[in-house]
């Protein structure tokens, strides 16, 4: 089934939003609510649920937890797979800390890696951790997914390369350094704190 | 003029890659080089140069620092404004020290707050640091533009409640908690770990 990149981006947020509204205790949402709470308009919501569901009727008030499992079955999401951390400077170990507090239902880290032999010593973490000339080795024997990298920008390129050889589908990179070659059926994304804030500026620019 | 968001988006990432690029000494660059390393079809980045620049011709190959200015008078960028980090922690002083580490044309970080006053004393940084019941003086104070928000997940709407008061036009959030209301003329982006972790599931499941 081939869904829009948009639609699976909207609705893997929704689906983080609406457990925490249901740990919140909270029953039922209305696209309004959902809309103001992703900065997307209730119509774009609205048409999501209703192309994911391929219900006949669009509403306007959902059930929290219906609406949730709809997402994840539709999405195929609570089927956990592996992820690693690869880098454990302060941004990675941050990471790592969040990962640890708010978990996730896709993807369970299992594996840190980092060039740093002492530093790994000094992490206290309930993942294992490895020094980065194992990345190929450990990602294959534990079948690992999905690499999210934080090292340093020079050494972006070479820690992608050994992640893709060890057979990882998906790149998460907060790494400011740009990617020249990844293999077709990878999955990269990169996410950069300071092309963020660019974006904030041109929007900021261009409603003045 | 109204850009759409999209190409402000894939732009504003260029505007940063254009300057890695020039940095390493390379003049010269592609459509499909480009394309590349944002992830993107090399057809879109032409199509989007082509939108900003307004020249009749769409054209293969480009000039870095050429196309880097170019970028920088049609998005508004390189006029440096104010930002602030709300929120410390683990995953907020990363952030601040990636930041120093990796400045940005477009936003200047000059303040942090947190409300663990302790906090502040033990970290090390060139920028002020405020306790958090001083947000919305300090900010309007400062002129602060936008706000980069890393509290726990109960505190978030308050804290942006208080930045919004205060002025600013911006906020990126990292807190995982859906924010319920933001007044209308302010950019509100979140970014969170866990969803974005969902969307790559959602994609491992899709083309599967």
């Amino acid at each position: 089934m081939g869904l829009p990149l948009p639609t699976i981006t909207r609705c893997s947020y929704l689906f983080d939003i609406l457990r925490q509204l249901s740990v919140n205790g909270q029953e039922y949402v209305s696209s309004a609510e959902l809309g103001n709470m992703l900065g997307q308009k209730p119509a774009t919501i609205r048409k999501d649920i209703h192309f994911l569901s391929g219900d006949s009727v669009a509403v306007h008030k959902y059930d929290v937890k219906a609406l949730r499992n709809m997402i994840q079955e539709k999405l195929g999401l609570g089927i956990e797979r592996r992820a690693c951390i690869v880098g454990l400077g302060k941004l990675g170990s941050a990471f790592l800390e969040h990962a640890m507090a708010f978990p996730n239902e896709s993807y369970r880290i299992i594996a840190g890696f980092d060039s740093n032999v002492n530093r790994l010593e000094t992490i206290r973490t309930s993942i294992e951790l490895f020094p980065a000339h194992q990345i190929v080795e450990k990602i294959r024997e534990k079948a690992i997914e999905l690499a999210i990298i934080a090292v340093p920008p020079l050494q972006a390129q070479d820690v992608i390369d050994k992640c893709c050889n060890g057979g990882v589908s998906g790149i998460l990179n907060f790494s400011p350094a740009p990617i020249r070659t990844i293999p077709s059926h990878v999955v990269l994304k990169s996410f950069d704190i300071s092309s963020e804030l660019n974006i904030f500026a041109a929007r900021a620019q261009h409603s003045e």
